[in-house]
């Protein structure tokens, strides 16, 4: 069934066999349908993909990374590199260098994104990533942690369970590959809003966008949204807010914040980064 | 400090001693400034209050309902009774009764929802409640249990960690004092967002208020809505929503909804309920 939706969602799309962004919410379906990495699979090419995994965010790197590298060799891709770069002087070899110049797909995997932003920040293979994902020539992927750096800022830890505050979030710089964005994961799952909030009253000029487990935002690079998967996309947009106290609070004051937009995307829903609208949704027969 | 704020707030408003419906998102303070308390206190009446305490949503009703009484009474409320109705028969009283049409103030203490509607609902001392409270003879409070009732959709139960669903909260009809509302507590503090947006997907004709925990909401005759306490009331408006698949989907598919309007209001924060819109912030010092 989701198979088959994965295939309804790409007949949809005319730029199937483009490249794109796809941002994870983390613990994606790897065993059944496989929706979103077979969508990742195929928006790096298919059997003719080149794709490099990048397993720099968790502590057990081989592990992790040997289980993509397994998924999309059953999906019939001929070349996949693991680059196990643990050291930011990796960043620098030549063999990685070549890899990323030359493959169709980079898949950032779960753990902790501080260590992979402290990894990759600022890198020559960084820089080889952001430069293709930005002339199509490279489908990126990242799942939790591997979503988290999606934007200029990023949220590197926080809490629940408390009134939206500073304290709340721990706020970062991401890799900036849409700088436009602050991208929390694992969304509804660990009960994360009063934390994206609480990072948007903090950068109003960004959109937050919280994607549940097992769920995907899937970017085009005329910055269509689209969701994929078994849970929503939250979008909090702060561009007409009206007031904030953010200013004026210590630390662990209550937030006060009038006049977001939200947004609850659900599968096939379709929004407009730039535009910051929700775009006519012909939805999928489910 | 609590204290000095609390006597801000009151000194702001001409109608100070004016009635008021006071929702309250449960675990307020009954120790040090008592603010939320305090005004309830205030607003039925000050030392010239007669103060109704129900306690029916509790499965301790003796004691909760005494610890409201000795609060009451440390103010300096001379006369303070405790309904400690637990059959509906007893609704239909000649005291309880009485005691409703004269008092000038009620409070509903914390506990199970759907036992204190079981309890009141549809009874001769429900109607001289609303009938009273709609006259503006009679400020009412109901904290946590007494705050879930005051509209006339309910939420009697949920779950969070998901993302928004139709199984992911339970409706009930509530007390009705202001119908336009559907009323969640302990909000932040237990993850609330995701059900109270699942409520709202169900009666998008409603407004959604969710109330943090020793945080008030307290609403003047006209609808204004004034924000007190520790933490911040969440506004979820739908007027604005533009699409939703909740008659499409089974009952634990994600739901979407789009172009919500959502506000976190802060300390002194004012908004009006039937304008829907946040009103000038003149915010008290702090």
């Amino acid at each position: 069934m989701a198979q088959l939706e994965a295939q309804l969602l790409e007949m949809r799309k005319p730029q199937s066999t483009t490249t794109a962004v796809l941002i994870i919410g983390g613990a994606e379906d790897k065993v059944h349908g496989r929706e979103i990495l077979q969508t990742f699979f195929n928006r790096a090419g298919g059997q003719n993909a080149h794709i490099a995994i990048i397993p720099s965010a968790s502590r057990e790197p081989a592990i992790i990374g040997n289980r993509y590298m397994s998924i999309f060799e059953e999906m019939g891709a001929k070349q996949i590199e693991l680059l196990d770069i643990r050291e930011r002087q990796q960043c620098e070899d030549l063999n990685v260098q070549k890899c990323l110049e030359t493959c169709t797909g980079v898949f950032w995997t779960g753990g902790d994104q501080l260590r992979l932003c402290g990894v990759l920040a600022d890198t020559p293979a960084m820089e080889t990533i952001r430069q293709r994902v930005q002339c199509n020539e490279l489908t990126l992927a990242g799942t939790s942690a591997g979503a988290a750096v999606m934007g200029h800022y990023m949220i590197a830890g926080g809490g629940s369970g408390e009134s939206p505050n500073r304290s709340l979030v721990d706020l970062g710089t991401g890799l900036g590959i849409i700088p436009e964005l602050i991208v929390d994961q694992h969304f509804q799952n660990r009960n994360r809003m009063a934390r994206l909030i609480s990072a948007i009253a903090c950068y109003p000029d960004r959109l937050g966008i919280g994607i549940d487990e097992d769920t995907c935002a899937l970017i085009e690079s005329d910055g269509t949204l689209q969701v994929m998967g078994k849970g929503t996309v939250t979008v909090i947009d702060p561009g007409e807010v009206t007031h904030t106290n953010y200013s004026e609070v210590t630390a662990t004051e209550p937030l006060s914040l009038h006049n977001l937009r939200l947004h609850i995307l659900g599968y096939g829903d379709r929004y407009h980064l730039y535009k910051r609208k929700v775009l006519s949704t012909s939805h999928l027969q489910k």
